[in-house]
């Protein structure tokens, strides 16, 4: 029994691209959680025609609908408008939202603008969903099958109100289940080639299989309905971990969320204390970046010239081959910056590079700890920018490869 | 005489909030731009009856759909079978299309998994779009009054096919009248205070004021219908610049696009032929991140501990006064280095920080030049991803402001 939700956003600014509407992945996110299912996103501009016409289609379509945006004082916020003329529901005065909107402007000690009476004038028999940050009061009604809820659009603002009083109130008029989501997370392995490997799993029809390709990593999203065996989720969940093997760095929503690359390495030198010393080429600096605000990475150096590089640690250079200079390099690295792990990755970063041509770029990266070093090449591909992200979470990798198994697989064939 | 352009946005992780859409707002702006008129954002999962459903209503209602999202190569990929289904256009296989994704593949030395040849199947009649940066082809049709375009979902490779061929197809096949857009780009003021400074300039009802507080900057967007008297644009954008003052580091819109930061550093050096060295605290690795396929950036460096960083370069290190730490300490780099400029920031990131407690950090950034030094001094807000890239760019537009203006431009009371 799904419950369909659907989100409408109003405002010239997201319409006309001056803002990215987040509020509608904000509240999806919360209302998949819940156990709704949201069936579609849509915003029109300030123009009442178009606003009424959507109300009017959602509320044949949605079991319910959130609304944000329009509720402002100025001409152009028309949904309260738009609403009494979809609905047949004529606007009215209400003295408590007026006396809101006073006490907004006389704790902060200004006169209040005429134009914001507008903003006490409510649909006739809406709830009024009263803004703690704001001047301008939520409402809801039900119109036929759908119980429709407005908000402003400022997100602090829409998003208090979710919190205080929608989802309260959802929860409570609705009986939605709330599904079961886990996330595998991998890296070092492209969306078409993970698909391949998982190919040959068999996936009962109740469970819905998808997967997401970010900046961060390449996640496999395994959606169980409510109520499904735990011992069935765990089975399932086990054979595609079993399949993606080593390319899986985390399994969110099993026991608990594990949380990005940096997260989960975080995890494991916090146990042993260990530190960390980088030395970036094609990352050139976005190693580093990733990491902040942990404790255990000490240094990040990034030298344009290689030759200069190799010489401030009185090492040979051979541009032949770069692992034969990475090497030496990283156990250098090591026992200069007093680390225990020293990532250390050379990368010849061809100068037409930089105009935007798309060739691949080899990159040379060693791990080195107590126990030897540890060395990956790999080649990536793409843009400059992408590449050096590439670059940054591939050095990240080898370092979780070798604490999750104590000793580090080289994923020689990785391309983007 | 509107030209109504709607946006369609398919995905399920669009719907489910697991990824914002900011495809919608990046095409929505360059549309308005060009002079059509967007009336309609929708997002839709992954089910083929809604996909259907919306393509058939939208037919109806707009002259023309721009679609992102549904085209790679698994089940989930919707987008094609649904324009075959609503429009009664058979999916077809399309002997170039594959060519290109085979070429895709062994560009990267890679085996093309089987999956990939449904990306080469499109609705009969369809022009097909060539994708020179993924395996997924775009397409375009006719249907009724309405001239779709299929673009991939990823934005990198959706704004190669919007700018290479679905660009100049509108202006080709569109009768509109583009509107002007003027951008200020500013760093160092937040938007309350920007929107402070410029109050009093009276802003004619045909033009329209937008801001845009991004990650990378603060945008004040004028808008000028078409046919707008040029000598009446630039009297308005000198109002506002005169207002605004050094906070503007570029703008965009009079005569070249300006780009990033960076790039605005980036065309000043490349006359002068300058290099610059970094060293980085609060920002860790990010100054350097942001300056990829620079070559005037010859070194960055991190180093956790500053007491073993100043000891590295033979200073004391005075805890009590940063900034008398940093000013030898930035001579000293760009002696060591080399290099033109260096900029060094130091920061004393409080161990609470890391877990999420917002309080204001402080942070002591010092331009060396040939000329002598300059101190900058500022405090930033905020969690500490936000004040690791407020750091970047503060330490970044100090040297903006040094090269443009030949003196360096104290920001004390930078918040965010």
């Amino acid at each position: 029994m799904n419950v369909t939700v659907e989100i409408f956003s109003q405002g010239e600014e997201i319409i006309t691209g001056q803002t990215v509407d987040t509020n509608s992945a904000w509240l999806s996110e919360r209302l998949v959680r819940m156990g709704f299912k949201v069936t579609r996103h849509t915003a029109v501009g300030d123009e009442l025609n178009d606003l009424t016409a959507l109300l009017q289609e959602i509320a044949q379509r949605a079991d319910c609908c959130l609304c944000t945006g329009g509720l402002g004082p100025t001409s152009d916020d028309l949904t309260a408008e738009a609403v009494a003329k979809a609905f047949a529901l004529p606007l009215a005065f209400d003295p408590v939202a007026f006396a809101h909107i006073q006490a907004f402007f006389t704790r902060r000690d200004r006169p209040m603008p005429a134009s914001n009476r507008k903003q006490a004038m409510l649909p006739q028999g809406a709830l009024r969903i009263d803004n703690a940050l704001g001047t301008a009061p939520g409402f809801a009604l039900r119109y036929g099958r759908c119980w429709f809820a407005f908000m402003p659009g400022v997100p602090s603002e829409m998003r208090h109100l979710f919190d205080t009083t929608i989802q309260p109130y959802l929860q409570q008029h609705f009986t939605v289940q709330p599904s079961h989501l886990i996330t595998l997370k991998t890296i070092g392995i492209g969306e078409s080639a993970l698909q391949e490997l998982i190919e040959g799993i068999p996936i009962p029809d109740a469970v819905q299989l998808g997967f997401r390709a970010g900046i961060e990593d390449v996640q496999t999203k395994l959606l169980f309905p409510h109520a499904y065996p735990n011992s069935d989720k765990t089975r399932l969940v086990a054979q595609f971990s079993a399949q993606l093997g080593d390319f899986v760095f985390a399994i969110d929503g099993l026991e608990h969320a594990s949380g990005d690359l940096v997260e989960v390495i975080a995890e494991m030198l916090a146990v042993t204390h260990q530190t960390v010393a980088v030395l970036e080429s094609l990352s050139q600096g976005l190693i580093a970046a990733k990491c902040i605000g942990q404790s255990w990475l000490i240094q990040s150096l990034y030298q344009q010239s290689l030759a200069r590089l190799a010489a401030q640690f009185g090492l040979p250079l051979n541009s032949a081959d770069l692992m034969a200079t990475a090497l030496p390099l990283a156990q250098a690295v090591r026992q200069h910056s007093g680390a225990d792990f020293a990532l250390v990755q050379l990368a010849v970063v061809d100068a037409k590079q930089s105009s935007g041509q798309e060739q691949s770029t080899a990159i040379y990266t060693v791990l080195a700890t107590e126990q030897g070093a540890y060395p990956q090449s790999l080649t990536v591909s793409g843009n400059l920018k992408r590449k050096q992200n590439q670059a940054a979470l591939m050095a990240l990798d080898l370092l979780r490869r070798f604490l999750q198994n104590k000793h580090a697989i080289p994923c020689q064939h990785y391309t983007d």
